[in-house]
């Protein structure tokens, strides 16, 4: 059994992980306790490589739109990583929005990363946007600081295809961040096979000009279980082709729909990843908390890893 | 053995049809023979329901951008089928460019077209430009002359997918000829799935809406042979997703993989169409005229007609 840490090190492709986000702040005792029983029971039964845990941030100021759930603020992630999934054998990647940190805090979360004996894994998040900037550290210091003060941590980044449509240069800022210190990224949800597939080329075509290797790039897969939550998944900016909104608008059971289209998007980007050698990974999560949904975030996690995996169809 | 015009006016799906542009008006005597032999050679081979028979523009007026292939004008297309393939038992389905023809001439060529005892079938281009449009009749009188002087006459009209990823409107523009008498649609070459399939998607829809029958969307399919081809295409305003674009331009065998990335979108939009009821239909043309790529376009015909016929895979 090969661990995450050596999956990454060594750029395999194959990694599984499954993302949750920590219950919201305001829930407290018994309700808490069965939340996070429900979490641990979910994963346990989970063959993942590792979990990813969220950091939900309010995104409000990267946009006008109104967000369509009310945003409420949940636990930090570290915190209930370390806490209440302290027990869970299975490594954790904690994302971390680095402008919630001043520098001096920021230092001192990673002295004591690496001060821990277990493997760490973190992703580190940019601002949403400028005005959410001007609080914390900016991303690139983060970095550095990352690389400094904690070089075991192993630091991922986010890559977003839907950025790719508008420029083509979300493949530079890949390698920009791979220069940082980043040795594996963590995509949003897709629903645009398109995008992430052009993303793939073109990062492939630089690496490959520049002689260098490739690190790990997991995909995100969401359900879509109701109207609001392809509502919210858009506020998110996840991108939908119009064919795909209109099929999943109109669909007897939405849900289902688009856990079968997912598995389709997956299927794709696997076989084209093989062949431009761009280890892909998936990180499948719910971003509603409704049951159905979980549910459904579970079964779509089994049948995506059984299609990467090379024990699968592959 | 059901006719072009019974497939159409029944609004069936299956309909396939080869493209060809007439040969240059320079070249003469012994060489222009030697075209028309061969295309009427290769057309007999063919299991057609109707002939394509271009009418090239100079669409300089439409872009900036230099024309990669110079333009050069080619024997007029009503001619050239009324002419060299008149022997040809295969219905023709004639391109013209309204702009070139002043209301007086438009009109006696529609009532020429209504004393022909066979079927006669034409699409209907507008111009590509408002410049170019100023000088003939426009598209909508166009459309109003052929209906009330060639009733008889099947009329077609373009439709173009590209156009419908900058505004979603293409399927408005496709309801408003229908209105005017299009009876058909044929699309330009397509290497955008994606386009293609929100624009079949939207206009399902939108019939279904209104309680209307669908018409044959025929959707147009060409290889590409060389890099020279392929910039020669996106001047043409064909969309190339970026990841598509990347993979032709570094293969080894730039025709072997346009014509099976034609395949492959071909079969994921005869899946889409007949779960929409969208009754969808082939064109398969070369935009060159090298033999290379002709050659490839007839296989290409062949293993598209597999795929879309009833007797075929579906």
């Amino acid at each position: 059994m090969t661990t995450l840490a050596e999956k990454i090190l060594t750029k395999s492709p194959g990694v599984c992980l499954y993302g949750i986000t920590p219950p919201k702040r305001a829930i407290g005792g018994e309700a808490l306790r069965t939340v996070v029983e429900a979490q641990l029971a979910r994963i346990s039964a989970l063959a993942v490589d590792g979990l990813v845990v969220y950091d939900i941030e309010d995104e409000s100021s990267r946009t006008h739109v109104p967000r369509p759930f009310p945003f409420l603020p949940t636990i930090d992630a570290a915190t209930y990583a370390d806490s209440m999934l302290r027990d869970l054998g299975v490594p954790k990647i904690i994302y971390r929005p680095v402008a919630r940190f001043d520098r001096t805090t920021f230092e001192s979360t990673m002295r004591a990363e690496a001060k821990r004996p277990d493997e760490r894994f973190t992703v580190l998040v940019g601002a949403p946007s400028r005005a959410a900037a001007s609080a914390g550290i900016s991303l690139g210091d983060a970095y550095r600081v990352a690389k400094d003060l904690a070089p075991s941590l192993l630091v991922g980044g986010i890559a977003i295809a839907e950025r790719h449509s508008h420029g083509f240069a979300e493949h530079d800022r890949i390698i920009a961040k791979m220069d940082q210190g980043c040795r594996f990224f963590v995509t949003q949800a897709v629903y645009d096979v398109t995008a992430t597939k052009s993303l793939i080329s073109d990062l492939a075509i630089r690496l490959e000009r520049d002689h260098r290797e490739p690190v790990p790039v997991i995909v995100t897969f969401s359900p879509c279980g109701s109207v609001k939550t392809l509502d919210f998944m858009q506020w998110l900016g996840i991108a939908f082709p119009r064919w795909l909104e209109n099929d999943l608008r109109r669909s007897r059971d939405i849900l289902e729909a688009s856990v079968a289209l997912a598995i389709r998007i997956g299927e794709e980007l696997f076989e084209y990843a093989r062949e431009l050698g761009i280890p892909l990974g998936i990180n499948v999560e719910s971003v509603s908390i409704r049951k159905a949904e979980i549910d459904a975030s579970v079964a779509l996690f089994g049948a995506l890893a059984a299609s990467l995996r090379p024990s699968g169809n592959g």
